[in-house]
C-alpha cells in the first residue's frame, strides 16, 4: 500500500505512540490534582508547552494552549477575535475557517473573501483593499489543504499591520506546521495547528497565541490551560503530539529539501494529462487530471493499493461535486471535477513516487480512453 | 498505590486500550476520505456510535454525537439551548455549567439557580418554581461530582415539562454513565459524558440528544458527526470509549450492588471524625474530617501511597480554598475546610477500603492532635 493522503490524516509516529504510551498505561492521572502524581503531571504539561511553542515561535512572546483539533484552535481564534466591525479572509481557507465565518456573518459581522491567484496562493492586494480601520479580524490559511499553495503569513500580516494596527492577525497553519520551515513574526496574533496531521494522533491541537493579546475562551468550565481552554488535559495527546513534532523539526531544512527533490519526481514521471495546481509545499501535490472525474481516479488506483484524496476530506461531508476553492483558483467545473490531491510526509520515498506516478498514468489513460 | 480518585480521572481499562489500539497503529485512515479504508472506518464509526447510546437510552428516540470531552458535551447542549428568556441550573454543577452559565449571564440571559438540600442533590420544589415559560433550558447534573449526590433526573425532566413543554433539559451525565443503573426518559433532551471518568482515554466524550432536537453545532469546520461538531473524528479515542463502556455495561446492577457493599466496609471501619456528606452513588465517598484542613490530609496519606481528592480536580484551578458545592450544601467554611473526596471504580477491592480506611483514620486522628 502506497498511502498518499497524508494532508487528510497520517499514521502516528511509532516512535511517538511508543514514548507517550505511558501517560495511557501508568500516569494517567489528573493534571490539575493536587497530589504528587498529579503535580508531576502539570510541570510535565508546562514543559512540553514551552518546548513545543519553541519549534515555531519566541516563546517570550507567545504563549500554547492545548486543544481538541485544528478547528477548534480555528474557531476559538476567530470566535474571540471577531466581535465587531468587519472579518476579513481568503478564498482559499479550510472548512473550520470558512464556516466559522458563515457563522460570523450570521452573528451580524461583515465577512470579506478576499480572492486568490491561480496558484492558489491569495491576491495579497486584494486582501489588502479589505482591510480598514473597522476591521477587527484577518484570518488567512499559511499552507492551501487542497492546493499546497503558500501564502507568506509573516509578510501578509505585517501590512495588515500597518493598515491598522489593531485587526487581529489569525493564521490556520495545520498544513504549515512541521511541514515548513519558518518562525512566527511578531505581527502574527494566533497560529493554529493541529497533531494527527504530522504523525500525532487524532483529538490533539494546539493554539499559539501572542502573549499581550486577550482570549476569550471558546471551551468553558474546569478553567484548564491557565483558564484559556477548559475540559481534563490530554496528555496522552499532548505528549505524542510533542514527540511526532520533534522529529519533524529535526533537520527541517534538510528534509524540505529533500521533499521538493521526491516531489520533482513524481511530477517528472506524469503525463501532461496531469496539470499541477500551485506550485507551493513539496508535501502536497494536487492536479486537475484533463478527461476523468477525480473521483473515480481515486477508486481505480485504490484497487490498486494506491491511496490518494481529491481535496479536503472534510469537504466530503458537504456532499459537493466540486471544490470552492479550485473554483475560486479559476478553473472551471470540468476541471474541477478532474482534482486529485496526493499528500506525503518526510518517510515517502522516491520509489513510491515512482510508482504512484505509474499507477496514476496508466489509470488516467484507461479512464480518459473508456469515456471517449 | 491505592487510587481513590476516580471522579477526576480513571486509569485507562487495559482491554479496552488493547482492543482499540489498533485505530493507532493500522486503522488510522480518515473517516471522511472516500477510498476503501476510510469508508470502512467511517461504518464502524456509525456501528460504535449506535451500541454505545443503546447502553443508555433507546437509539429510535435518541442520537450521539462525538465531542473531545465532558466539557464540550456540556457548552455545545448550553449555548444551543439557551438563546432568550432564562436558564435554570441547580447550585450543584461541575464548573463546565456553571461557568457555562456566568457566560450565559453576560450575553443577557437570565439565569437562575436551584438550592441544594443538605444531602448534596437538589431541592426539587425549589428548582421547578424556577421554572416558567420563559424558560429556554433547564441543566441538571445527574451525580454531583464532589458529594456523590444523586438527582433523579428523569423524574425531575418530567415535572419540568409539565411546566413547559418547551424547556429543553440537559443532564450533565458525567459522574453517573457507566456507573449506575439507569435508562434515559423522553424528557431528557441532552445528555453529557466523558470517557475518561470510566475507563476510556482523556480527549473523548459525547452528547446524547433527542433526535427531534435542533442542535446549533459548537465546534464548527468541516461538518463530520452529521454536520453537528466539526473535526477529524477521533476514532482511537471514540473505540476506547466503546470498549470501557462495554465492560461497565455488563453486569452494571450486580457491580452497583457490590460497590454499595464495598462502601459500607469503607464507612464502618472510619472514625466519628468522618461526617458523610450525602449518602448517593456508591462510586464516591464524600466527608467533612472534623479538625483537619482536607489538603493537608490529602498530602499526608499521599506520602503513605494513598490517592484521594478534595472535591473536583477541576476546581483547583481556580484557587478557592472553600468549595462552593460544599457550602451550597448548608456546611460552614470550617467544615468546607475539611472536606475530601474518595471515588471509586469496580476494580476497587474491600482490601483496599480496609487500607484506606485505616490509613485514613490514623492520620486524620494524628493531624486533629497536632492542631489542637
Amino acid at each position: 500500500m502506497i498511502y498518499f493522503d497524508n494532508a487528510a490524516t497520517t499514521k502516528p509516529s511509532a516512535n511517538a505512540l511508543s514514548k507517550a504510551a505511558v501517560y495511557l498505561t501508568e500516569q494517567y492521572f489528573n493534571p490539575s490534582a493536587m497530589y504528587r502524581e498529579g503535580f508531576e503531571l502539570h510541570k510535565k504539561l508546562k514543559e512540553t508547552r514551552e518546548k513545543l511553542l519553541s519549534f515555531v515561535a519566541d516563546p517570550s512572546l507567545f504563549e500554547l494552549i492545548f486543544t481538541s483539533c485544528g478547528t477548534e484552535s480555528d474557531n476559538t481564534a476567530i470566535f474571540s477575535s471577531a466581535r465587531r466591525g468587519n472579518a476579513v479572509t481568503t478564498q482559499g481557507e479550510h472548512a473550520a475557517v470558512q464556516n466559522s465565518f458563515s457563522e460570523l456573518k450570521m452573528r451580524g459581522i461583515e465577512t470579506r473573501f478576499a480572492s486568490l491567484k491561480r496558484d492558489g496562493s491569495v491576491d495579497e492586494e486584494h486582501l489588502l483593499s479589505l482591510v480598514d480601520e473597522k476591521t477587527s479580524l484577518v484570518s488567512i490559511i499559511h499552507v492551501n489543504n487542497e492546493t499546497g499553495a503558500i501564502n507568506d503569513v509573516n509578510a501578509i500580516a505585517k501590512k495588515v499591520k500597518v493598515k491598522n494596527p489593531r485587526a487581529i492577525v489569525h493564521v490556520d497553519g495545520v498544513q504549515a506546521f512541521g511541514k515548513l520551515p519558518y518562525r512566527l513574526s511578531k505581527d502574527v496574533d494566533f497560529y493554529a495547528l493541529s497533531a494527527h496531521k504530522i504523525g500525532g494522533v487524532k483529538g490533539t491541537g494546539a493554539l499559539i497565541k501572542k502573549k499581550s493579546l486577550h482570549l476569550n475562551p471558546y471551551l468553558i468550565g474546569g478553567g484548564q490551560e491557565n483558564g484559556l481552554r477548559s475540559g481534563t488535559e490530554n496528555l496522552f495527546g499532548i505528549q505524542t503530539l510533542f514527540f511526532a513534532a520533534e522529529e519533524k523539526y529535526q533537520d527541517r531544512e534538510r528534509k524540505y529539501r529533500e521533499m521538493t527533490e521526491k516531489k520533482a519526481i513524481l511530477l517528472s514521471r506524469l503525463s501532461d494529462q496531469f496539470v499541477p495546481i500551485a506550485n507551493g509545499s513539496p508535501y502536497i501535490a494536487s492536479f486537475a487530471v484533463k478527461g476523468v472525474r477525480g473521483e473515480i481516479l481515486l477508486h481505480k488506483v485504490n484497487d490498486l493499493g494506491l491511496i490518494i484524496g481529491t481535496g479536503s476530506a472534510c469537504s466530503s461531508n458537504a456532499k459537493k461535486r466540486y471544490s470552492r476553492v479550485i473554483l475560486s483558483c479559476g478553473y472551471d467545473e470540468k476541471a474541477a471535477d478532474g482534482v486529485i490531491r496526493l499528500s506525503f510526509t518526510d518517510d515517502t520515498t522516491a520509489e513510491e513516487m515512482e510508482q504512484a506516478a505509474d499507477i496514476l498514468r496508466e489509470q488516467a489513460e484507461i479512464l480518459k480512453e473508456e469515456l471517449k
